[in-house]
């Protein structure tokens, strides 16, 4: 908070309990924010991956108390003056959630944390209604129905080795997929190989190995299966680049895309909740997908106002407050989205 | 070879060295037979995964050299007694023949083992023509062109992350995500998903988790995560099975294998090679998938002979042969094929 050399200190509030804790985990990195009761955000900060399962339990804790502390170092409270804490995790009432639970004790927090349902999360971040939908595509990829603020039903979300079609991992694979397609010769040629070919700084040379195999493609491989498989949703973007400058081949990934998560989304549609809509995600964020996405929903019938966030941050504060029983109203969730957006920008 | 009482032991031909030891390396398991330079195999051992990506490269070269010590013991000859000795296995000439190349010395063998490509050796069991194509499809799947006996051109052969498409693997993971599918509800229903629950022992109850997942899903997810990738591969057959049984799904899934694996395969076709073909690996051995290869690489110019073989061993054969200099006349590779059906069937 304090830059340079005039800094004014705020007066403290040692244990007033009148704050409040939200977390927003996420695999590449984690958010924290302070909130108070009339949804007034005053201090941010953030940490690297949270998530158990990408990083283990231990330094995940880590990420998260540190992105926390950080948060109440910043709005100037400490861990006896946060009435209520919550997070939202993909996996909380999974293995990821146990393992956490397991490991954040030792992390010397101070506080309390539920973790929470990162869909639900995010739902929470567009909308006060009870009932309504929430579509998550970012690494991962899932839709939920919520009816009284509690995820009714759930499409796919399940990971990257079976599931999550159309999400950032999907996208990454496909374009690893279909650039080995171009090399080998069973596909088209693509302007999506010299941009992967890039990011893995490996020269397209015509040279072959041994086994009739280009080198670069080799290469490529190997260090694909050097990483982490979900290492690939990076790539996610270069299908999009390569679509919006034209090449057919990175269209019909984008549009393929489009079309499982249209599957995911109207799955989950149900006549008698008519919305809203929250679309949340970094592959949602692209307006070409969040439209075909709405559109399928529309189809399936339900005709709420549809809105889209960043993540799921406002959503675990909302999840705070009402946890320690204050009632929101339209005000206080509009001034923690617009209190937030002024600290993120800081 | 010596079972029960009336045991009748050869005359040893110590160091005589005319014989030739032939590996067959898998990822499931190994292996290996000594033959004489008249195609006479007179001896034959198998041992567990000698792939050192599967298993590691210590346990690799314990389990090859497991093989090739039966069989040796199996022909009553001596590691003095090899006059060469060749292995077949995927990615010779990469990370996975490194590693075994470092591991094999310490494993007590006793004989120097050439690694070679196990795409060559499959295409070797079926040929003796120094020009051809081969197609495999195992748990991995690939094509080669071969001219001179050497491989000139390769298709896919790229791992189960983004390749092997139309493989065991592919059709495996295929299986477990269109069952996820109908489980919530993206999918038709199909029989699929009562077959690929049994394999996991999970009772398919109506039972819904916090977060509206079906507790069979997600228990069925929980035990595929559990498990390595590769593993997925032993669904296949339930695609097989259930598609004879006329399960639209299932039906779809292995025509979508055979698309694949047509395209793989029609992509090495060179106007000057007219055949013959060899098909190797599981999923070929299905007789829907290998006539719709054919008939990919018929419509691309490829004319020449069809055979089917079960694994690389005799090929395996005829390149140790080749390699110490024995010429190999028709009667010479029938009779390897011939006499190692038979020592299989002991």
């Amino acid at each position: 908070m304090c830059k340079g050399f005039s800094c004014t200190v705020l007066p403290a509030k040692e244990g007033s309990g009148v704050s409040y804790l939200a977390v927003d985990i996420g695999g590449t990195s984690t958010r924290a924010v302070v909130v108070e009761a009339d949804g007034t955000c005053t201090g941010y900060a953030t940490a690297g991956s949270g998530n158990p399962t990408a990083s283990g339990a231990t330094a995940a804790a880590a990420a998260i108390a540190s992105a926390a502390s950080g948060a109440m170092a910043a709005a100037d409270v400490s861990p006896a003056d946060i009435e209520a804490a919550v997070a939202g995790i993909a996996g909380a009432n999974g293995p990821a959630g146990v393992a956490l639970r397991e490991a954040l004790p030792a992390a010397g927090l101070g506080v309390e944390l539920s973790l929470m349902s990162d869909v639900l999360a995010t739902y929470h971040a567009g909308t006060l209604a009870a009932d309504g939908y929430v579509v998550v595509a970012g690494t991962g990829a899932t839709a939920a129905r919520i009816r009284d603020s509690r995820i009714e039903a759930t499409t796919d979300g399940l990971g990257w080795l079976v599931g999550d079609a159309g999400s950032g991992f999907w996208l990454g694979r496909r374009v690893v997929r279909d650039v080995a397609r171009a090399l080998d010769g069973r596909g088209s040629p693509t302007t999506l190989v010299e941009l992967l070919l890039g990011e893995f700084g490996i020269d397209a040379t015509p040279e072959r190995a041994r086994d009739g195999r280009l080198v670069a493609l080799q290469r490529m491989i190997d260090a694909v299966y050097g990483s982490r498989p979900v290492d690939l949703a990076r790539f996610a973007r270069l299908a999009f680049d390569a679509a919006s400058d034209g090449d057919e081949t990175a269209q019909r990934i984008v549009a393929d895309a489009a079309s499982e998560l249209s599957v995911t989304a109207a799955a989950v549609v149900s006549p008698d909740v008519s919305g809203p809509v929250v679309l949340g995600g970094s592959i949602l964020s692209q307006r070409t997908v969040a439209e075909r996405v709405v559109e399928a929903m529309r189809r399936a019938g339900c005709d709420g106002p549809v809105s889209t966030v960043p993540d799921g941050l406002v959503g675990s504060a909302v999840l705070a407050l009402r946890r320690a029983g204050v009632t929101l109203d339209r005000a206080t969730f509009d001034r923690i989205g617009a209190s937030l957006a002024t600290l993120r920008t800081r």
